[in-house]
């Protein structure tokens, strides 16, 4: 049927909504909560239904803000509203849930219809269940990978690579709370001459993500084509993936995935390899922190999914190294957005109270990618990045292409204040910080309001290997309101977060 | 934080929403999409917030009509907002989904979460995805069971009950097409003194569950103490289970798994046990129908799920017997709740136009019940039950019960008209049918309308054993708009419908 659209100041947060009459929708059949699709020009989209007696007529169409602002379709335009059959991709996730193996064309039209939204987000969760239980083998995930790239769009560098079409990237597992790895390693690298077109997430199982923290900083959302811009420029950027069309099965699977708080490996890597067919990356070196609370917890597990990660990019045509690396705590001392920030700045700025080992973390994955993209001889890596970050240049390369990313300032790390809230913890005793607890510091930030709240987060005034004497303050809270503050209190066990 | 309700005209048809002004909402930490609580008296809800800039004030909060309706806030009324922590539930999920066994208190965790929506429907996904894999164990699906009974009241019948406090039910697992069978063995049993509290559900897997064939005839959405009343003063009801807060957690369960079109068999007899629990049923006849195209496809497989009945009614306390019967096509000749409707009366009115084999079937079903029960002694029930079929009584019975539901006027048979849009199919060979297919009646019914729109539906002309000649009328296509029958029309392969 033809409907006018009226734009409802409505955001869902979830599916993409559309709002009809009551007695329209019964005497088509339709019920609220039920998927139909909605056609404007080119555009085609699947969206659930809700209904309403009076805040929209028969013959319109209520469109919910995440679909006016997306798609810009305005006021009064007509569309078409179409009930469509039940997809076949529902029948291919029964298949794997009673155990059996998908071919390629099944898993390519459940990841199709999943970015596409033609399944709901129910269903997509009990594929993503399928991760777990009963699995897939490794030419499934294989398919997986490759089905969400090409259930979106393939960014193209080719032109801009002056070295033989070369582009590269680092890319963390995460799971580890102080992300501050990304923004020292991507200027270094770009100052140098390689092309680094690296993507980042926002928070799954962390207090904030990568493009959280970026944001702090500078706009992390463009189109394709501005990337292209930024990238041609400055021969890197620092966006957040989840605003281009890369990959957007994936993104609809990580915000099912949200609430659990876990991912499988096969999950892990099929969205990784996914992003990085979709950025048209060829090197990229693979970050896997393991340890107590961290995404991985030993060396075994770490083994597995390195392999893993090694075996699957080198059927998809991307050379990949992995960097393992044992962790007791957070890569940084501040925790949330602002903090993670601040302290990332420090390190650029070569700032006394820059963190230290997060600053050698950043250096040994920036020396890795250098080796393996041949920029650097064997063994030479670390040296260059860090001679690179000394002489100001990572700085430099960092403000430019914030800039060219549309930020309106430059920042200095002292401009960054955390919420004004605040509360200091102190040992009740003398030892040495021995571990912190990963799950213990996410709890809490999220408590207090992170990724969310840009402010709120901790400052860890101890880090492992540190020797403690009792009354010396361990930990700072900030929260940008009094419930928010008591709420990470009362999430927080001294005990737990620090091992002695 | 305290909000003035106001209520707003849309029905999400999916989890309660609330409405909350953008900022406002920022300010306190909340995005939409999130869960949070809402509570007003002694009622505590778990909603999600979608966001607005214009629709509500800070200060305000828009609640959907799903909220005001079913709890009866008014506007204006002063409700507490406030966030919540993580639910444990959803960690006991993930343990699941990692393949671990779950102690009774995290069931009863998560079943009760279910019901109380605290937690989304995505996590409830999850967990319905364990029942294929990886499983749960026999006491796992009886702490299910009466996890999913103590989500919600239990009715109590006992004081109803001059024969000690005996009440008996009968129970199909469903999936065949053609719903007859509830309709007429309540009104028999009932007018033989025995209390008979039925409950039914709308359609998962059929063109039309009982519920929505009852409400042609009937209300069947009550109270508990409604239902009390009605039981009181007829001995039984036929009323819809979903309305009642019997076992909340399954409904949500069912809400959930219903796109997928498949149910395990741990989930099946977890969810009919749970409702006999919450009706204090102490005698219950289980009906199993098997065969291609049903829901459990062979008689092994029906012995399967006849034993795990028995051995899980056995450990609550409530007899219960099974009935297991081969079919081959659907219980009666009109598929449809209009249709179906049509049958069963034509049968309790003894007119010639009713399918014999459906009537059939209720008497053997209603002659076990009554032998189970002491009623009639072994061997002898199928002639008690029919010769209260013959006199009249169960009519009358069935009218008495509906009046006391609120039924404003009893229907003859042929008060019952389709929708007026028909289409007939004639067979194009001579044959004997052989089979007929549930699944394609299923899609061809859906396609049409149904359970929705009434009065859409088909009816078989010919069933199975019949003799056929070339050019007979096999089957007609019945909708309410031309769009719909051709839709059905489309959807329609008469040679997968009819076994030759």
């Amino acid at each position: 049927m033809y409907l006018k659209t009226k734009k409802i100041d409505i955001e869902t947060g979830n599916e993409l909504t559309i709002l009809l009459n009551n007695t329209q929708a019964e005497q088509e059949g339709i019920k609220e909560g039920q998927k139909v699709m909605l056609a404007y020009g080119d555009i085609e989209l699947y969206v659930e239904v809700q209904q309403t007696e009076t805040k929209v007529k028969a013959g319109e169409v209520g469109i919910y803000e995440e679909i006016w602002e997306r798609y810009r379709i305005p006021n009064g335009s007509t569309v078409v509203i179409d009930i469509f059959n039940r997809p076949d991709s529902i029948d291919y996730i029964k298949k794997k849930l009673l155990g059996q193996r998908l071919s390629k064309d099944e898993i390519y039209a459940i990841t199709a219809d999943i970015a596409k939204e033609k399944i709901r987000d129910i269903e997509t969760a009990y594929f993503m269940s399928c991760f777990f239980n009963p699995g897939f083998d490794e030419e499934e995930v294989i398919d997986i990978a490759k089905g969400m790239a090409e259930s979106g769009d393939v960014l193209d560098f080719k032109e801009l690579r002056p070295d033989g079409g070369m582009a590269v990237d680092k890319h963390s597992i995460g799971g580890i709370a102080g992300k501050g790895v990304t923004p020292i390693l991507v200027p270094i690298i770009a100052s140098l001459g390689l092309t680094i077109p690296n993507t980042s997430t926002r928070a799954i199982t962390t207090p904030a993500g990568t493009s959280d923290i970026l944001e702090v900083a500078m706009p992390i959302a463009f189109t394709n084509d501005e990337v292209l811009k930024v990238v041609k420029k400055t021969g890197g950027c620092m966006i957040w993936g989840g605003a281009l069309k890369l990959a957007p099965a994936d993104d609809v699977m990580i915000s099912v995935e949200r609430g659990l708080h876990i991912q499988s490996y096969n999950k892990l890597v099929a969205s990784i390899v996914a992003k990085k067919i979709a950025m048209s990356i060829t090197h990229v070196l693979i970050d896997i922190p393991y340890g107590k609370g961290a995404k991985v917890d030993d060396a075994e597990n770490a083994e597995l999914l390195a392999k893993k990660f090694i075996r699957i990019f080198e059927e998809v045509g991307i050379k990949c190294q992995v960097h393992r690396r044992f962790v007791k705590g957070p890569d940084g001392n501040g925790i949330g957005p602002v903090l993670e920030m601040r302290d990332i700045l420090w390190a650029l700025e070569r700032d006394d109270r820059r963190p230290k080992f997060l600053e050698k973390s950043a250096l040994e994955m920036t020396g890795k990618l250098l080796e393996m993209s041949g920029k650097a001889a064997d063994g030479k890596g670390y040296d260059m990045a860090e001679s690179v970050l000394e002489s100001g240049r990572a700085l430099e390369k960092f403000w430019e292409i914030a800039e060219a990313q549309g930020a309106k300032k430059v920042l200095k790390a002292d401009d960054l204040v955390p919420g004004e809230y605040s509360q200091d913890f102190k040992a009740d005793r003398d030892g040495v910080v021995k571990f912190i607890d990963n799950k213990e510091i996410m709890r809490v930030s999220r408590a207090l309001g992170t990724p969310f709240i840009k402010d709120a987060g901790m400052v860890l005034h101890k880090n492992v290997g540190d020797r403690v004497a009792k009354g010396d303050v361990l930990v700072s809270l900030f929260a940008s309101g009094r419930d928010r503050l008591d709420g990470g209190i009362e999430e927080l066990d001294l005990g737990v977060l620090f091992g002695f």
